[in-house]
């Protein structure tokens, strides 16, 4: 049993967003119906507009509105500093801390042989060379603590071993607010090995 | 920390779907980012076409793409027997048992003093004419079994009360493969009521 065409038509298109079961999609679907003209307009304009106007920073590769975005454009910024990162919502983790400085690199995901992800699909190349070209003082490799993450942060550290760019990795270690014994064995271990004196 | 405009723009959109919070939207909004430039005009325009071509059946106030839907348009069903329930959801979900036969009365919602819901809001008059002026035999008051829906259930037993056509409710007991140790005491109570010899 099918809705009618134009509803069962949004609710596929809902369905269709990862992470949106069949269910979820009617619920959303009908909240469409619910919503006034105006409102459905705007929120259809809006998915027109995000993908017409939304492009990727020439410099870092970060989400913007212009060529470069804001952080490579913010003067106040260390442009020697390059924090690392797989994607904007890694990138958007880290601003929202409002402690780093620096600029960014956005990869555009992580390498991974399960997904047919090599180092050529990535901004890794254009990371090399705003390395070598700029006056960079410091790499912060902020890939995921996963193995493709790991593999990507070896991977780019190996490739700039010739640099002579201080390269860095975030720390490793229990979060914050956790039970260590929640904490599963490699954080742990990395916990351990990453122990400094108080 | 916001998102560039055109990104936060739709992230802000996917928040005003009820249920979707601020992290969820995130996610659905890079979704659509990551989509194909069609796949995402085609969402937007399943949004306004959805808005634009879904009306409510004239008759039975159930969606439509017409002025009749196509259950009241069903000449094999049985237009002597009318199922009310609360909205088109209810609804589906009786028409996917494929057990029922007769046709709908969809009222928009229960009567709830507390969302300020009174039955003038809801089909209820159109309802008192349908039963009045065509060839009905039975009403299956199908509303849900909150205080809400039950409460809507005899307000419009009561209405109909004079019009000597046989009123019914959907039964309630014990659904079907769970256990009894968990169901609560008022379904208790109303299975025990509605027992039946075996």
């Amino acid at each position: 049993m099918e809705y009618i065409a134009p509803l069962q038509n949004l609710i596929d298109k809902f369905s269709s967003i990862r992470g949106v079961g069949k269910k979820t999609a009617v619920r959303y679907a009908f909240s469409v119906l619910g919503m006034s003209d105006e409102a459905a307009a705007s929120f259809a304009e809006a998915i027109i507009a995000a993908k017409r106007d939304v492009c990727h920073c020439k410099i870092c590769g970060n989400l913007s509105d212009g060529d470069i975005c804001r952080i490579c454009s913010d003067e106040k910024r260390d442009h020697g500093v390059i924090c690392v990162v797989e994607d904007e919502r890694t990138l958007m983790a880290i601003e929202k801390v409002r402690e780093y400085k620096g600029v960014y690199h956005v990869l555009g995901g992580a390498i991974s042989p399960a997904a047919d992800m090599g180092p050529d699909k990535l901004r890794i190349a254009e990371l090399i060379e705003r390395v070598n070209e700029g006056d960079v003082g410091e790499v912060i490799i902020a890939t995921n603590p996963t193995v493709d993450g790991e593999m990507t942060a070896m991977y780019i550290g190996r490739l700039l071993e010739k640099s002579g760019v201080k390269i860095t990795r975030l720390a490793y270690g229990v979060p914050v607010g956790a039970d260590i014994e929640n904490a599963d064995e490699i954080t742990l271990t990395k916990a351990l090995d990453g122990r400094r004196e108080i």
